[in-house]
């Protein structure tokens, strides 16, 4: 049996009762670090509070090694109980579909336990959760790299003078901007998840060959809103502005989490501390979801 | 200190270890009972089950009792610690802002314990989350009361030969149906949350100017899809119909959760059996969610 057992959001007290049950009754623990990390999974004695609580050896498992050694997981999971934990929910932010698809392939039984995650917990803003469009995902801009949607492509290459293919789908334009414009138009909420880089492989040494990893990055709030607006001056559509209303949330579900209020110029300006954060960019309002709001707003 | 639990969606076991050490503190322990209903509360030896393993006697909260006794529940938690435990997460599905932003006004400092809620544990079928659009909620239809969207209400005084006003807002059309079709054309998938209707006061009661309570009703998958279809049937504009992919969920996150993947006509003969259920119409869809969705498909 496979226990895929969803970890929360805060720390290592943060497992279910069912979950701690599974994790005790299993023979191997596996923990991914690759989608997400907490901040018991990162600080030094994070991983051993945890394996204390739990009263369990605990193996880290990458994203390498999810991706190369999932049949040999999948393998111990045939033959004796094997928990994988999974910080959030395992079918939040970022689902592990693909291990669960190989674990039926193989016939392995798999059992969830589900906890909170971003796309619940985002709710204690006040902002109610229907009223939320599709959630979007910021990611870091580079020197090389810009976001490429076809609108995008089509100013550039006008600006260059260069003719435009354009070849008809059924499937809507799919960059944040144009999902932000649309939940906008339709008064909806828009979450959005903001970058986080663990265990990349650098530029440099992939070219040499050999694998070195860049240092783990985490965006900032005030660098989401950066570029936001960087994207909004060169398309000029006004899907949002500088005095768009925002929530800016940190550290969700942890003791010290941080939520403020106000328009983008304004979170700009306030230091949201450690990760992770998020950014809620606010559509229309019902006058109790004011209210909640009200109180996390910059006075 | 008001802590807001959250159960999470199976039994007594789901609560985590943060939240049952709060509740452990809490001098009086609260559970609301009137947006959701669990197994473990209906059920003869649920709440029993409950106190044996938090170590405390529960009071039960109904909607009346949540309305008429805020600020008693508040009082109380001005002077020593009170938990309001709620099924799935404090802010799931239906929100608790209300008794947060009541406290809030009275100085009362609140701390929210968050879980699972059918908000993200719907992940579980497959379908990845940031690609669902807006919710829905599918009301019963009764004799007297039928969905009421300006589309529908324009069709009506159409055939009835009667002119229509139409006042012009900023805000979009409001219908689950609308809701449906908008998610359809921007190849969304849509949650629909189907009716529970827990101490409904009876029209006859009302009438009589006494209080007495419908028996519970709770909408099954098969009485939502009839709905569906009957008013697709009426307005014609082709959201969905019986070949449109859905996917039924019963009892999602207890033990025995059945979830079933057809279309819609398919599903109008399973049994999912007890509540509660819920709904999923398929949008467009990545290789991965197909192999998931083939798992749950009616073969």
């Amino acid at each position: 049996m496979l226990y895929i057992v969803g970890l929360g959001l805060g720390d290592e007290r943060d497992i279910t009762i069912r979950g701690l049950e599974a994790v005790k009754s299993c023979k191997k623990v596996y923990i991914e670090a690759y989608t997400s990390l907490l901040s018991f999974g990162l600080s030094s004695d994070g991983l051993s509070r945890m394996e204390k609580l739990y009263g369990k050896t605990i193996t880290i498992a990458d994203r390498e090694m999810v991706e190369e050694k999932a049949d040999e997981i999948l393998t111990e999971a045939s033959k004796f109980d094997v928990a994988f934990l999974v910080v959030g929910d395992p079918f939040g932010a970022t689902t592990h579909s693909d291990l669960v698809v190989r674990a039926k392939k193989l016939s392995v039984e798999v059992k969830v336990i589900h906890n909170a995650s971003i796309m619940n917990a985002i709710g204690v803003c006040g902002l109610q959760l229907y009223r939320y469009g599709e959630t979007v995902s910021i990611p870091f801009f580079t020197e090389t790299w810009r976001p490429d949607s076809f609108y995008e492509k089509i100013q550039r290459n006008k600006e260059l003078g260069l003719h435009t293919l354009c070849l008809l789908e059924t499937w809507r334009p799919d960059s944040f901007y144009e999902k932000i414009q649309r939940n906008k138009e339709l008064g909806l909420h828009t979450l959005c998840l903001l970058d986080i880089r663990v265990k990349e492989p650098s530029i440099e040494s992939l070219c040499r060959g050999r694998k070195c990893f860049e240092p783990p990055r985490f965006m900032t709030i005030n660098t989401a809103i950066e570029q936001l607006l960087e994207v909004e001056e060169s398309l000029g559509v006004s899907a949002y502005g500088e005095n768009s209303r925002c929530v800016g949330l940190a550290r969700l579900g942890y003791e010290d989490q941080m939520i403020v209020a106000g328009s983008m110029k304004e979170l700009l300006d306030v230091d949201f501390g450690a990760p992770l954060h998020c950014l809620v960019i606010v559509g229309n309002t019902h006058p109790v979801e004011e209210e909640m709001l009200e109180f996390y707003s910059i006075k």
